[in-house]
Formats: structure tokens, C-alpha cells, sequence
């Protein structure tokens, strides 16, 4: 088998082989493919497509690149939850406590603040002492002893999709369909996920900014689901508005801490009920994708969900006094309150202003050697379909310099929208696509 | 300019600017590029095209990767002819002396056998003591001295095109019709010629092997030396039988003399006489594209157009000894003689199938690192349209080894249809295209 032969049958449209995607993910990760027979291979891939048996071979010869988290024998079914990214979508927080709370177990892998949009790490890592590198056995003992485990991506796992990524990131190959699906199923199927419910953002804030997309790569992951035998359901989620009334690190785990002792803004409980229901009924622990909800809306009123944060932010090696009291986390040392300067009605907070401001203010990354900052971010006083009457508070930015504070609040300024008429908030779940 | 967004612009379909194509192309030859950049950037092209602006830009930013030949002051029009390669095409060898002989100046830069197919270097380097790697000085004496000169690709000239050949060799970015012409165009530039003529060759022994491709391919090579403001035209000839009736390297100089001399085998002298008619209407001494071919012919009846190649061989350092005596030149020690096994016609023999055959005597290479061997290869005794009686000879074989003999002499038995009904031989010229 020669690497050129297989670039040119992608390149003519043919469908590669599993032993040949073998061959080629082996003797990349090997070195012996050099970067630039790889690079055009990506290229031919994005122009080219996969078919959904390529794409799980693909995810397959990913997963077999480097070391599988080997989870047999923790009680509870396994299953795992992504989310495309979005601004001030802190759902996995607050989820993978609900569903341990409801008799699943979590393994969850997660990413770091990208572009406008933040990172499960970054937020979990604004709580003090708060580890996300746990290894093994200690992501292990703590599925066994809480139910939910929060990871980052290991040098071991996947290392396939290390690479590729780099590679991708400067030969314009990010863009592609299954390219996409098989970075994000190899990872999560490689921490030993059993099941997987998908977020998959579409709107401004998200990266699928076209509805089209979106439901194109949702489809995708589940057909990649079904070809290596695994449940996977995805929710096309609205991203056009932040989610929530937080975007930064500690600010949104303030506002996750409200929502684990039931209360919260309603749009985002209700959407984290939803997931909370779906990831249920992938575990067979709800009998349709919506029988968990009520359940779940039990394990946020009752406090054990609550209860089972706090012992996994112990567990985890995180100061829990922070949470019992937020006013003791961290702060920025500046603010600035921006107020409506005419009456009516909020009809848009544009998301991809506000990640793009929340990134100013520190909260995220422009490139990945930048620092974040733990509390620094926005909080939304007002959002979609809000009444406000001029000098109101709209919302109010939390910054570490003078200059990303001002440079934010310009940007904040033009996010909103105000009109004449009441623009009702959108509803967030756009779409479900449950089987192949 | 970053290369990522421009990889990305190609990718996504859009026109590169100049400067886009300048950045690109000088980034690749400085180095500053990385190849892995560049496959990717190649294989967007082959899925996306080029247009014909982009094309002559891409040529443009080749030729100034490197050295440009100067050729000023060399009086007489400087027409260069080009063919895309096949089987048994010698055509240079006589069409040069043929066109110098009719007033036209032609600096000639020439390749070596790839794949199937011969290499007009190989063919040349087949008399003893011929040189093709001339100073630019002694290249320019010749043409003016002489009318001709034959060299190989320096490797001061065109340095882009030489490093992204070796790149599409590997990465499956071969075929494609704006690299293909920029490859070609930049070379034949860059080596001092102001109007060449293309003969793109289209059957199973040509790397074009379907028409339409061929088609496209002239129209690109027309159309760019339009963007360039030079002269181009090109011709679209048969090549689904051997050109001639010699395949090899010492035995088609043999059928070239035999050519010069005024004989030859008629398609051969009519293809040859065409493309001289070409040359001289591009560099403005004939009238209309088909006036020159009666000077052409009558340069060859006359032995002027011998005179100049044997001058020309006198120059280059070869023994003219074995031109004026062939017995004299080199021959290979072992032949087989194949005949036919029943009475008809020759209804075919198979381009492709020879082009292979003589590369397996020695003729040509499989790879690069090959030796040639002069004195091998098949003397076509029949060809498509000739009778033949069982018992005939159809073909002469020539070969270093008995392995190669036989193996040759398998593929021969093949690559021959004798049929009950006779097919005249196929016109060459099938298709002229003069403007963009």
C-alpha cells in the first residue's frame, strides 16, 4: 500500500477501506507519512466528503492510535455529553451532576476556551485548587464513588487527533464534516463512554453558524454512533443569543450554583433538563427521550444534584467554600455597568459580540498560549425579549485592565439590540436527531 | 498574507490575486512555505481549478522563481514546440532542424522518458558523445550559428516548478489541467522562446488519454499564453498507436535520419510537416497555419533541414559517423522477431502497451534512477491499416536480457489486433486550437 495511491482514490471520490484508513492514521501518527502526503489527504477529505463507514473507520483507527480509558466494571451506564461550544453554554457543569444524580455515571472529557467560545477546563479551573488532570485510576474512583469525573485530553489518548489537529489548524482542513465527527467521537469513545448526547450549537456564537451545517454534522455523529455501535442523539441547540445571564469562568459557576439549588435563569434549566432527559433515555434509565425530564427536574429542586457537585469539586481537589459562598471566589478588580440609552424591548444580545468581548476581558483564549483570567466576564442584566426603559441596566463587565474593559463595552454596546416591539426569547432546542 | 487563508480562499473557490499567487510561490521556493502547506494548497487546485488568469499568474511566478535565459538579439523568430509525451514521438528531433532550416530560431528544452513514454533527451543522448547540458553561452551560439539547440531543464531555471513537481509526485496532485500548464508554460518561457506550439498528444499512450482532457489541456496552454502576451498554439494528435514505426531511443534517431533523408514513414513525415507549418506561422513567416507546409516539405526533400541537424549533433559534441553510417551506432545484443498467427489486417497496436513493452526492453524508465539503454527497442514491421499473411513479421524486438526479451515480446503479441476487415490508419491531427 503506497500513502499517494490512497490520496489519489479520496481525491477521485472513491471510498477508502478500513485497512486503508488504518494504513493512513498508523503511519501518520508513526511518522512514516510525512505532514505533507497527510495535509493533502485532509484537503482531498474536505473537498471530497466521506461516506458515514469511512467517517466511524476514521473514528475507529483514531481511538486505536493511542490509549483507551478502560472503564469495564464501573456500575451505571456510561455516557457522556459534547457540546459544539457557544457562548455562556456552561451546561456540562451543571449537567454532569444531574444525570450522576439520576443514576448515570459521567466520564467527561472537555476542552479549553476556543476562539469566542469559553471551556468546560477553564471554568471548572476558576474554582480554587480545582484538578482537572486526574489520571486513570483516580477518573475511575471518582465515577465508582460520585458519578461524574471532569478530565482533560491526556497526551495518551487519541494522540492521533493531536496531531491532526495541529496540522489541520494551518492547511485550512478544519472545515469538514467528518473530519469533525471523528475528532470529537474518538475522544469521547475513547475515555470509555458507552453513550453520547451531542450539543451541536448553530447561530452566531456558534462555529456552525448556518443551520445547514449543523444538522448536517449532527446527522453525521449519530451515523458514526450507529457504524461503531454506540447510541449517540443529537440536539441542535439555538446559539444566535449567550445562554444563561453568565459568560466568563466563575461568573458562569455562580450562576451554576444557582441553577443546582434550583433556581437560575429558566431558559437554560429548561434546556439542561432536556439534555439531562436525553442522556437518561441513551442510558435506558428513561423510556423516551423525554421521560427523564421530570426526574431530572427533581434532582435540581431537591438539592441532590447540588450534592453531588460539591463532593466531585472535593473529590477534584477544589475549594467547596467558594461555592457555599461565591462572594469568597474570584473577582476582577474592575466593572462598568452599561445602561439602555432609549425604552422598548431587548430583541437581540448577539452572541459571537459577546464571546468576542468576554475573550477581551480575559475569560478566553485568541491564541492558545494566552492566560485566562477566573473572574472576569459579563453578566447579563438584560437578554431577549426583556422590557427596558432608557438608563436601565443592561449589563455590567468585570475586567482586569482599563483598556479590555473599555474595548468590551464598546463591543457590548453594539450586541444589543433594542426595538419597539417584544421579541419573545427564541426557544433553544431547534431540532433532535435520534437514529441514523 | 497568511498561506492558511489563502489555502482556505482556493479551497473555498474563489480567484487568487497576483500577489497571492507571488506570496505562494515564493514562500514554497524560499522555504518559508513548508511543503505540508503547499500539498494541501495543490490538492485545493486539483479540486477547485484555476482560471485563466490565476493559471498565467501561477506561470508567471515560476519563471521568476528562477533564471530567464536571454535570448535578445538572436535574430530570426524564437518558436519553441512542446509535446505532452508518447510513444515512439521523435518529432522534435527532425521538426527543430526542419523549422531552423525554414528560417525560425528554436531553443529547445527537453525532458527524459517518464512512465511509458520516450524522452526526447534519451533519444539524443542515444549518439555517442551528444551533450544536452549546454551553458546558456553555448546555447545561445548555437541558435545563432546553427538555428537550434536542445538542452534538459537547468537548475538555475525554473527552481518553483522542478520542487512542486516533486511534491505532486507524491501527493496525489498530478492531474491537473492549471498545473499541468503552468509546469510546461513556465519551462518553455523561461528558456527564451517567444511563441511555442503545443502538441497535446490524446489516446491510450499519452497521459491524456481521453479526448475532452486533451481538449481542456490545449485550451488552458492557448488561453495562458493569451494572460502571458505570447504566442501559443496547439494541436491535439492521435496517440493510440505508436508514432511511426520505430519505439526506442538509437532506433527512432535511425527513422529520424531516415526522415531527414526524405523518406520515413508517411503519417510521421505529414505530422511533422503540419507542426513545422505551425511554427513558422507563429514566429510570423507563414501566412496561415497550413501555408508553411509545402517550405517544410521542401526543406526536407532538398537535405537542408539534414545538413542542420547533423551541424547541430557536431556542435553538441555526438558522432555523426553513426547518422551518415547507422549500422555504425549502438545496438542491442539480443532480438526476437514476432509474427502473425493468422491472415487480415492490423486493425490496432496498442500505444500504451508498446510504450510498457519498450520501457521493459531498457528503452525508457519505471523510475527515475533507471538506466537507458541505447540500442534497445521494437521496430513496428506492420502497423494499423497493413495486410498481413499468417507466418509475417509483425514486429522486431531488441533487449539487453533474455528476461526483458521475452516479457516484451508477451506484451507485443498483445498489443497487436489483427482483424478480417482493414482499418485505414487513423489521422493524426485531430483537432487545432489557435486562440484563446
Amino acid at each position: 500500500m503506497r500513502a499517494v495511491d490512497l490520496i489519489i482514490k479520496k481525491r477521485d471520490g472513491a471510498e477508502l477501506a478500513r485497512e486503508e484508513i488504518d494504513f493512513l492514521v498508523k503511519g501518520f501518527t508513526s511518522n512514516e507519512i510525512p505532514d505533507y502526503q497527510f495535509s493533502s489527504l485532509l484537503m482531498a477529505i474536505v473537498l471530497r466528503g466521506m461516506t458515514p463507514a469511512e467517517t466511524a473507520q476514521l473514528t475507529r483507527a483514531m481511538i486505536e492510535s493511542g490509549e483507551v480509558i478502560d472503564l469495564q466494571g464501573v456500575p451505571g451506564p456510561l455516557v457522556d455529553k459534547h457540546s459544539t461550544g457557544g457562548v455562556g453554554d456552561k451546561v456540562s457543569l451543571v449537567l454532569a451532576p444531574l444525570a450522576a444524580a439520576c443514576g448515570l455515571r459521567v466520564p467527561m472529557m472537555s476542552g479549553r476556551s476556543l476562539g469566542h467560545t469559553g471551556g468546560t477546563l477553564d471554568k471548572l479551573e476558576s474554582i480554587p485548587g480545582y484538578r482537572t488532570d486526574l489520571s486513570p485510576a483516580r477518573f475511575r474512583e471518582a465515577l465508582e464513588k460520585i458519578g461524574f469525573a471532569m478530565i482533560g485530553q491526556s497526551e495518551s489518548v487519541v494522540p492521533a487527533d493531536r496531531r491532526m489537529y495541529a496540522l489541520r489548524d494551518v492547511t485550512g482542513t478544519v472545515e469538514s464534516v467528518p473530519l469533525i465527527t471523528a475528532s470529537i467521537m474518538s475522544k469521547k469513545f475513547a475515555e470509555g463512554a458507552q453513550a453520547l448526547l451531542m450539543d451541536v450549537k448553530s447561530g452566531s456564537g456558534a462555529f456552525m453558524k448556518d443551520r445547514r451545517e449543523a444538522t448536517a454534522l449532527a446527522r453525521s455523529l449519530v451515523a458514526t454512533g450507529a457504524g461503531l455501535g454506540r447510541r449517540v442523539a443529537a440536539m441542535i441547540t439555538d446559539m444566535d443569543q449567550p445562554l444563561g445571564r453568565a459568560v466568563g469562568n466563575f461568573i458562569e459557576v455562580r450562576e451554576c450554583v444557582d441553577i443546582l439549588q434550583g433556581a437560575g435563569p429558566a431558559d437554560e434549566v429548561q434546556l439542561i433538563v432536556q439534555e439531562a432527559s436525553r442522556m437518561l433515555w441513551l442510558g435506558g434509565l428513561a423510556a423516551s427521550p423525554s421521560a427523564g425530564e421530570a426526574p431530572a427536574r427533581a434532582a435540581l429542586r431537591d438539592g441532590s444534584a447540588w450534592k453531588i457537585f460539591l463532593r466531585n469539586v472535593e473529590f477534584q481537589g477544589g475549594d467547596t467554600a467558594v461555592l457555599l459562598d461565591p462572594r469568597k471566589g474570584p473577582r476582577a478588580p474592575l466593572s462598568k455597568v452599561l445602561t439602555a440609552t432609549s425604552d422598548g424591548f431587548v430583541s437581540r444580545v448577539d452572541a459571537h459580540a459577546t464571546g468576542i468581548a468576554s475573550v477581551i476581558l480575559g475569560a478566553g483564549r485568541s491564541r492558545k498560549e494566552d492566560r485566562v483570567f477566573p473572574g472576569v466576564g459579563i453578566t447579563l442584566t438584560r437578554s431577549q425579549g426583556d422590557e427596558v426603559k432608557s438608563g436601565d441596566e443592561l449589563c455590567r463587565l468585570y475586567a482586569e485592565t482599563q483598556a479590555a474593559l473599555e474595548e468590551a463595552a464598546r463591543l457590548m454596546t453594539e450586541a444589543y439590540a433594542i426595538g419597539a416591539e417584544r421579541v419573545p426569547a427564541a426557544p433553544r432546542l431547534l431540532e433532535e436527531i435520534t437514529t441514523a
